[in-house]
């Protein structure tokens, strides 16, 4: 490129630039705020309270500034970011997998938890034993690589179908979600999945479906190990849980992860009640969110009790920590993504 | 701002940048090709191979490309980002503590490790059993929470002193590793630390030592506990090892953490052969980098055999993997950044 060719090609931008801004303001900041950057969400006290907290964070000398360097925020993921409902997805995977590979375990007609994932008894989920779980973990979850078991997880994504709406998984994602997470990284936030849900199972879609890329992933992990076999190198999940993160193990995840305290969190349930915790009882700017499922007819609705996503304490304590809760029913204008179409 | 100055000051930066940028490439890689991105480096083969790597994979359409998110690199810390002769600082770190707190323990006086820290008898450390080792982690590592950790690391950094250079320890980096880091970066690279040290231990100064954030940190871990109390939310630090990220560990913890396989990867000892292997012995742009104690002048020459940073099997194995392996003594000019003053 000649000298003339690259001053044209800037002075186009500068221009451009200047035609789209106001005055004052970064572009990318007004060229935002001329279109609603939470279409999916009615009007409100939810949305107003959620897009003053990020223009306040991002305005410099206010005091609700938060430095870029500290624009953490974290999502749980199951209930949270998509559904979880009428199980969780990954035990649907896990499920999918027992099918699968039963014609190679004629055992398991006779051996739980299998013979009831087999024969469709749903119920074996909700009492798993220490002994059914780790069995079913063995079975489905490790013995192989980290690539191969993603690669497990997409093949299920790109073949299985949600029971009540007869989709992929990963499009029961919630739109709003989506929206308010773009919007946090358009204003500088790093945003993470801090999920009870396994670590590569989640991280198998995430950047697809939320944008998150790997290392911005947070989970429950098994125990793996590092083999030098036939001059390939390899990571092999074993059957051995390493790491619950749910309840107070989400503070933990994330003070081993990123080692700074999130300054913005959403969660579902009684299992996000510590990260909520830990997010918001600090000085300075802060943001708690909840998700409250009460919409039956476009999603479910459901808190306590209830065997999946309970929410009872979160819920009770929101008001005095200022916790915003969600509506689903009456504050997302559509559910999922699909609906637009 | 009004949009005549917007207009003025956008217009400025373009001729400023017109004015230092050679034809046909982006500014800042021009910028940097002007002045020597590694001035600390004596030119040679070892230098050459590193701006090579990072040319080529900046190089869209080359066979050297590495795509941006694909641009990760991991350091160990010890013996490759800073010095750990006579012994590894974080064990002096222990040391002091031990001291400080002895007048609270006066069974320290008949009872180990403790009582060979404080008459000075340095043979200890290399002998520290597994029970010894605990009761040292405890009684200077926990019970406290990891900002409390963090406050005590970094007073000890304030205030110790090398016993040969009679400096602060983190003013014993290398300024080689410090302009590798930074060339990295400015070509789109994420720069991790990798080590068997710390993770709290290092957060207290990675930033501020190196430009490497606490979530690009990856370390050794003790177990830790969330806790809510009088309204506080807090993470207590345990007497329990959780984690140690060496060996293979550094493989685990980079595919836990980071959730890519690294595409450059630089280490000094056998603890760091597992991150090499995983790093390079895969398809694609690739580097090794060896960080080989040469200088017993300037610094330290040691490898095999050592107590501390014992480097023989993947020295071995350096030229069947193409790994690049630094001779401190010929190719850096200096070592520590206090030379150059």
């Amino acid at each position: 490129m000649g000298v003339d060719i690259v001053r044209r090609w800037l002075a186009a931008l500068l221009f451009a630039a200047l035609a789209a801004a106001p005055l004052g303001s970064p572009v990318w900041a007004q060229a935002e705020a001329e279109s609603d950057p939470l279409p999916s969400w009615n009007e409100g006290a939810t949305k107003a309270a959620i897009l003053n907290f990020v223009a306040e964070a991002v305005r410099e000398g206010g005091p609700g500034y938060v430095p870029p360097a500290e624009r953490i925020a974290t999502f749980d993921n199951d209930g949270t970011l998509w559904s979880e409902q009428p199980v969780y997805f990954q035990a649907e995977f896990a499920f999918e997998r027992v099918r699968a590979l039963a014609p190679q375990h004629p055992e398991w007609a006779t051996t739980e938890p299998f013979k009831s994932i087999l024969t469709g008894d749903r119920t074996v989920l909700a009492d798993l034993g220490e002994q059914a779980f780790t069995d079913l973990l063995a079975a489905t979850h490790a013995g192989m690589t980290v690539e191969d078991f993603e690669g497990e997880v997409k093949r299920w994504l790109a073949t299985a179908r949600h029971p009540r709406f007869d989709r992929p998984y990963d499009e029961l994602i919630y739109q709003p979600m989506l929206e308010l997470l773009t919007h946090l990284r358009a204003n500088g936030f790093k945003t993470y999945i801090v999920s009870g849900g396994g670590l590569d199972f989640m991280r198998a879609f995430a950047d697809a479906a939320y944008g998150i890329p790997p290392e911005q992933v947070i989970g429950s992990t098994v125990v793996t190990e590092f083999r030098l076999e036939d001059q390939t190198p390899a990571i092999i999940r074993l059957p051995e849980v390493d790491f619950i993160d749910d309840g107070p193990g989400k503070a933990v995840g994330i003070q081993r992860v990123i080692g700074r305290r999130p300054v913005f969190a959403a969660g579902n349930s009684d299992g996000d009640l510590q990260m909520l915790q830990w997010t918001t009882m600090e000085e300075g700017a802060r943001f708690g969110l909840i998700v409250h499922h009460t919409d039956a007819v476009r999603e479910w609705a459901y808190d306590n009790p209830s065997v999946i996503g309970q929410l009872k304490e979160a819920l009770a304590q929101a008001p005095e920590r200022g916790w915003t809760v969600i509506d689903m029913k009456t504050d997302w204008k559509v559910i999922y993504p699909f609906e637009m179409k």
